[in-house]
């Protein structure tokens, strides 16, 4: 395989945001969309940027998205509210809720923000981090748009790896970001192994018997294992139940394989909770408390074969780095469907 | 090993309370305590009802837990608090957290309560059930108070396995109470297995090598294993930053092994969460939301080898209404350890 093209985030970002407006959006909310979606590609989550372009299109083509949504407050509290997103684009419905959870939490010192007729909104870690800025720790949950994950001990696929990222800021090391999937390996790690002829480890994924399966191109002759066995599967049903029954979203059964079918209306739900540091503490007080737990962490002594410990969202800062100088990578498979997609939608491609 | 005392909850409350109180717990917090630790013993938490009383009485005597606390709110906003436990028990000092938690959100919505000087508290299902009667949803996180586990790639035990509990209401179903620490056994199963001379199974623990560490009689020449890895570890540092760290309580280096020092104030943290249904949804239809998501669940065909599937707090229910008919089990030498104190004390012992 070559080496993958490097492209500058900006081309992408502008790109996409062509792409967005060409099929519909708004000026505004191809903007916003296409920066997040930029965002995740900077920050290293490879399955949730650009490369997610040409099924968002298609869906946006097909009806399946709503261009010109009324995303809305259905229910408020001082600290709870409930978000409609009008089956937007999901980037929009949860930058909406983060924006709306901030400004609650300004006053009420903690606020949750649920959506529902929401989308697919891209990792998790964009939404958790929109707090940050306001000295609030932000936590985001979501339903996953696919069911690939069984009740344990069961075969019927009726959860999702659904996510949670919590960002926590720190003084003088970068926030901690945790973005992790309830199952041992995202579905996207599968799809990758297949596209590179590689085996998975045990432990990713079993088969109807039971059996490991190691083979990424038999995945649909099996389903993800949850991360601590009946724990993980217990961290996904509640983080269902919080994220899509609670806010009237799909959850279970309801849920719509949106790489299967790309007209029916998803009702994505997610949630995101702020929480201002000053309702519980000095703010600067508490930044060096985490800096110091990094500092901790960093200088454990290692098991054999590790050269250093992370703290979560380090690998990503790091990423992030090496992107803005160098670009993003575009494997050569990405860079022909976008051109491809330039080529329809009558816009010059990225690359 | 022969067959363990049946004794009724109430005379182990009972028992309790009375040992409480001959150590200098007020009647009304000794009664609380006692019928939070019955209920431990009554929901099969083996490891953290009666059993402990010994140690917390032990703790008590030796100056470590303040008997005549004063617990009181030390910051206040709508939907934000944090409690100083004044070096109480923590059955109490999270018993009024919930209280708090439960009184704001009826009217904010959401509820997020903090503690620190507080002490270790039995299972964290208790507290996150407390919500529950009053149709909310109940999140509570904690900061172990013994450091097992290393950040992933290390071997300094710089962490707990931090707990998570949440309950979520049903109509017709017992509610789902998920209660999991982030390692992939709790410490508590390691000493059983080497009470009862049993090996354990391989990822449960490694040694300083990094190799599966199966002879739990060895367990202090390792350490926990998290679950999912990296996640886990992630999981564990996020609970200890969210539950201590932000309370001004106890994290990393701080924590103190309660097991092994039983003068030094813990300074323990913890946090609970109240979630009004009402706030998002309309209750019954919610109620009836989770109803249908656990019959999906316990409608999956089932892998070979599994008899039923449950969701999360199924299994205690199960034990919850054998151990009220039949009473709880005490083993030969809990038993002996509890007519110890009882004459230590000057109280009629349980059974």
């Amino acid at each position: 395989m070559s080496a993958p093209l490097r492209v500058p985030a900006e081309r992408l970002e502008r790109f996409t945001r062509e792409c967005l407006e060409a099929v519909g959006l708004q000026g505004d909310d191809a903007a916003r969309v296409a920066a997040l979606m930029a965002d995740a590609d900077v920050n290293g989550s490879d399955g949730h940027g650009i490369f997610r372009l040409p099924q968002y299109v298609e869906r946006i083509l097909n009806g399946g998205i709503n261009v010109t949504p009324d995303i809305k407050l259905i229910r408020e509290s001082p600290s709870a509210c409930l978000v409609d997103g009008d089956n937007a684009m999901g980037h929009l419905v949860m930058s909406y809720a983060a924006s709306v959870a901030v400004d609650k939490a300004r006053t009420a010192g903690v606020a949750w923000v649920g959506a529902r007729n929401s989308n697919h909104a891209g990792p998790a870690a964009l939404y958790a981090k929109m707090p940050l800025a306001h000295d609030m720790i932000g936590l985001y949950i979501a339903v996953g748009n696919a069911n690939h994950l069984p009740p344990w001990g069961g075969i019927d696929m009726l959860l999702s790896t659904n996510p949670i990222a919590v960002a926590v800021p720190a003084q003088e090391h970068p926030p901690i970001v945790l973005d992790m999937a309830t199952t041992v390996a995202a579905y996207g790690k599968v799809k990758t192994a297949a596209q590179r002829g590689q085996t998975m480890p045990e432990g990713w994924m079993i088969d109807r018997q039971g059996q490991p399966l190691t083979d990424p191109t038999r995945a649909d002759e099996g389903f993800l294992l949850p991360i601590g066995g009946a724990k993980g599967y217990g961290l996904a049903l509640i983080f269902g139940l919080l994220a899509g029954t609670l806010n009237g979203a799909a959850f279970g059964k309801d849920v719509i394989d949106f790489n299967a079918d790309s007209v029916t209306p998803t009702n994505t739900g997610q949630l995101i909770v702020a929480i201002s540091i000053a309702a519980f503490a000095d703010v600067a007080t508490f930044k060096r408390g985490v800096d110091a737990a990094i500092d901790q962490m960093h200088g454990s002594e290692r098991l054999p074969g590790f050269d250093s410990i992370l703290v979560p969202g380090e690998r990503s800062h790091a990423v992030r780095a090496e992107r803005e100088a160098l670009g993003v990578p575009v494997h050569a498979g990405l860079l022909s469907a976008l051109q491809r997609l330039g080529s329809q939608l009558g816009v010059a491609p990225p690359g």
